[in-house]
């Protein structure tokens, strides 16, 4: 039997854990738990810096694996070590795997012809550590998407298109021109996202849509109705539960269709206030927790 | 003695080779001669496939050294083979700047904030193989660029920002509104490079302009007047050297600002009919000299 495509895992993951959060794994070196400290020691070898990174990334997915669907780690913070940060990426994707989460691989690729298909290639299809879905740039045109959605089609990965985002710099070129570029682009993204539908109803081409700009969710989510959204900014990046609510709008199963980002929230939750004295992971288990009961909350969805 | 920043050592180099030839280390696995083919062997480890993309890509490099400025390798047909081709880029990388050139890592990364730093760090800053300068995505904003520019104020790397390309779905949003947005973004790269001038008048951060849109390039050389141009798509992508002269307007220095790539065109000159029967070095040896003079020729360069 052939394996479900993206767009029906993620829906039966979302399914099964009753709530759209996902787990940013960013392990930026500076801001690690002391026991991990020499990644962040600028004179250590790459090597070893990548290893820590590697045992905090491991350690945060058996924290939080039992509770979502799906964890997003991130490319640069691996990246920066070379080729041991490569590596340390690929053995966190397959834990993540093998605990059986989706692995949503925050890479933000984006190129032309070949070119693209070996990026969704290397991160969608390859041995060891395929992604389940990956982000992509769209900047290069609609037709630098095609070879993303082509790999998707051999092998039932996802996508998750840059349209909106919640940067501050962000409006200057995504708001560019009437309508604006990203309701251009997010256009582009319904178009092949028709190509790769799942029998949940959903496409496995989704989309990355800021969610600090909360008025602007309802009139995306109008835009593309069939798109699973990737919604950043939830937490550290100031986003409520209450303000991605306009992204659900499935009044039976209002935890379809999304999954909510919270990376630093969680990750480095030991670091806030209400948090010190108790370990790092129990400080993450606690701020998942939290997240989880907001966005139940905020969605109207029972445990 | 500081080294001199990126748009000093582009512009030293081009005075040196007298063109502006830039040649594209773009290892497609299924194109590459015989003796490499394991790298297209899909059942084959990924280490050895790579270990083959990176003896091609040093040989290539070999061919070329002497005659260039500067060699741009293609992340992505490395990143194909996971940390293995990380690793073979690094070595690509470190060989390229071991013969004198300037490297520029085509990357096409893009990110915010601490995130984009990790990028920034990671190719331009990091041993063992920082890039002279790097390609970067605009979507996200202005703002996403400067964690990059920053990397470059620390270290003397140069940036080459996506402005316009040359596929056929490019127009639809880069040259989205009025004026396109192509336009805004070239404006971004002037403000953001003005904090980044070399002595010799360009600045390190620079500008990917499609060299198949001739008679856009006067119109982009006016709007970025001291902005070093990366040109793709000459040779095997349609355009000619004439068609990228007016990117090339100072006439006593007709090689200065910019610099014009070919990939298959050179790596691949060995599966042209004129060039059967002559080992592939011999092929990419002579492609290359034709390129050189046919770019002489176009910018009445004298050799």
């Amino acid at each position: 039997m052939k394996e479900p495509i993206f767009a029906d895992r993620l829906e039966e993951a979302l399914e099964r854990v009753r709530h759209p959060g996902l787990v940013g794994i960013d392990p930026h070196p500076d801001l690690l738990p002391r026991e991990y400290e020499v990644a962040r020691e600028r004179a250590a070898p790459l090597e070893e810096r990548a290893a820590a990174v590697e045992a905090f990334s491991l350690a945060l997915i058996d924290v939080v694996a039992d509770r979502v669907a799906a964890i997003k780690p991130q490319s640069a913070f691996f990246e920066l070590f070379g080729s041991h940060g490569a590596r340390a990426f690929e053995r966190v994707v397959s834990h993540g795997r093998a605990r059986g989460l989706l692995v949503i691989g925050d890479v933000k690729r984006g190129d032309i012809a070949s070119t693209a298909s070996a990026y969704a290639t290397a991160f969608l299809e390859n041995a060891p550590a395929p992604c389940d879905a990956i982000t992509i740039h769209p900047y290069l045109g609609a037709d630098s998407l095609d070879p993303f959605a082509d790999a998707c089609k051999r092998r039932g990965g996802g996508l998750f298109v840059l349209v909106r985002t919640s940067n501050p710099g962000s409006a200057l070129f995504q708001l560019h021109g009437d309508p604006p570029l990203c309701d251009v682009v997010a256009r582009e993204v319904v178009r092949i996202g028709a190509s790769l539908m799942g029998e949940c109803g959903y496409s496995s081409v989704g989309a990355v849509v800021g969610a600090t700009q909360s008025s602007e969710l309802a009139r995306f989510r109008a835009l593309m109705p069939r798109t699973p959204f990737l919604l950043p900014g939830y937490g550290a990046q100031g986003a409520s539960a209450k303000d991605v609510a306009p992204a659900f709008p499935d009044r039976l199963r209002p935890w379809s269709g999304g999954l909510v980002n919270s990376s630093r929230g969680i990750a480095f939750a030991w670091r806030e206030g209400a948090s010190s004295g108790a370990s790092w992971k129990d400080a993450s288990s606690r701020a998942l927790d939290r997240m989880i009961a907001d966005l139940r909350l905020a969605l109207g969805i029972r445990a």
